[in-house]
């Protein structure tokens, strides 16, 4: 789920400036202006929203479900998703509510809808696009929920890099909705920095859950930098874009292969019946590592996500699945 | 609180190899065992105890409240203390008690023990030595809190560097002992990394409450390296350790300062009645930040806390609170 390009070199001589000059040996600062500014003007933040800042968006997650726990509050999202809502959710003591998805992983509206007038949830977390499937929901189904919810409503964008859609420009339409987004995906997994965006009403009493040096001086320092060289990691997630587009085309050439579309930077795929174990070690035989979801909920019978790669690691594991497709086919077992 | 002494120079160029080196493109490692190993080594943790990484202690506290909210769940610490324990047990949703200390800043033993009886708290925390008083409570007592305790019993050695105590050396022998560190106070609070020692019965529950990459690729990076010479931050607490001594002498000297003694990077002083206030402004006026701490606890009247700085940052206060205790005097105002 990493952008597979390693930090750029272009970068080193004033990253490492940088870095010699911060006070490594100084509480970080708390509400780092600066690095906030960086942000604003690289993913256009709208000006009447705030932002919080999390080490990841796995914090930001926690510090949603703690603000909310109290016995009987609820947690509402979809399955199959991202699986820290549910995990972050019990750990904060909170009932956990989940909506399964359509056989093509859609928002089953009927469903969503009615659960929401019942159970009334607390929060609710849609990840757009969603992990692990890499469709993005239906954005009228989308608007419903947050017109319905008298809750929070959380747009999950991880992944905001490799789609072209996003809520931050109607956040001023909803008013209980908020923008999770993260560093993660487009280069940066390494320095665990998230983003929560919305309404200063809602994230300034998140902040008060906030633990004040969540962010290190080394992470602020990084993520500045960065941003104010974004068209460097622009490039990357290009790259990204358009070897995702040839990674799905060769996956639909392999026979047998039912491939999704995705707007993440990875790739849902089912194999024939029963195949999704043999073919996952087959890869694995072959050095490389995707991700086995056949077992983690009934409508991913027989899937595997793949991360995109650089080009000559997506031609590396498309030579291994053709080969693995052919020998490990489905009549000859 | 923090070491006054910048990152040092002579590690520059070990730093930023190792830096441009790291996958900061790449999720961190979830359990580094490298890192881990360098801190087992440099702070004699002993080979039956496990280890609890954080973003900081003040995660490992957060984890420590998370784990045991339940309700009716109660936390137990003294006054004055560090402020977190009871912030964070109350974001929790606990009960948190607190025993006042002795006009002397020591542990009530009468009071504590029955508190600790009648209300059996499952969590106790002890700031060893305790801020923002700097003094080092008596192990009598604390054994007695240790041996009586159903709970666990979290002894914060935020500032061990700064005394020659440690119960990391009891963790032996009582089962519902956790010792809570911090690279922060050695020369590292930008870095973030809190670490918790205890019976790997704990650790492993506690776990699984943290968020998987709660530390970053560039903090383990950076305090691995620092680790691996730590030889030049023990000369730089060595050097606090020193100046601690002389400013503790020279306050003393100064007309109607009481000064308390410390094992802490810091020291508290009281000034004459009516003083805190106008003395921390006139400090304030000559560039000098400290902490006022009158007002924040009764016992804790007239008092101040000054981190022990540079020599030439000690001698600056020293100079600018002599002249402002002569003019600010209490029979003038």
């Amino acid at each position: 789920m990493e952008n597979p390009y390693a930090w750029p070199q272009s970068l080193y001589a004033e990253w490492t400036e940088a870095l010699t000059q911060s006070a490594v040996n100084r509480y970080p600062d708390p509400h780092p202006a600066n690095l906030l500014n960086h942000l604003r003007d690289a993913f256009q933040i709208p000006a009447a929203s705030e932002i919080l800042l999390g080490n990841g968006s796995d914090e930001l997650l926690q510090i949603l479900v703690t603000a909310i726990a109290r016995p009987g509050a609820k947690v509402l999202s979809v399955a199959p998703t991202f699986v820290m809502y549910a995990l972050l959710a019990r750990v904060a003591g909170l009932e956990y509510l989940s909506v399964p998805l359509t056989a093509t992983f859609d928002l089953d509206e009927a469903a969503l809808l009615e659960t929401i007038r019942q159970q009334q949830p607390e929060l609710i977390f849609l990840a757009y696009p969603n992990n692990p499937t890499g469709n993005r929901f239906d954005d009228r189904v989308v608007e419903a929920v947050l017109n319905l919810a008298s809750g929070l409503v959380i747009l999950d964008e991880a992944y905001a890099a490799f789609t072209d859609h996003t809520y931050l420009t109607r956040l001023k339409q909803f008013k209980n909705l908020l923008v999770l987004r993260t560093l993660s995906k487009m280069g940066m997994a390494g320095l665990r920095l998230g983003y929560l965006i919305g309404s200063p009403v809602w994230i300034e009493q998140l902040d008060k859950i906030r633990l004040p040096y969540n962010i290190s001086v080394l992470t602020q320092v990084t993520a500045e930098l960065a941003l104010r060289h974004k068209a460097v990691f622009d490039e990357q997630v290009r790259l990204i874009r358009a070897e995702r587009t040839r990674l799905f085309q060769a996956l639909q050439a392999i026979h047998g292969v039912q491939v999704f579309s995705s707007e993440a930077n990875f790739l849902l795929l089912r194999t024939p019946k029963g195949r999704a174990l043999p073919w996952h070690q087959g890869l694995r035989d072959c050095g490389i590592l995707i991700k086995n979801l056949h077992g983690s909920a009934p409508s991913l019978e027989d899937c595997l996500r793949v991360t995109v790669g650089t080009p000559a690691e997506n031609d590396r594991f498309i030579s291994a699945l053709t080969a693995i497709s052919a020998s490990i086919a489905p009549d000859v077992v």
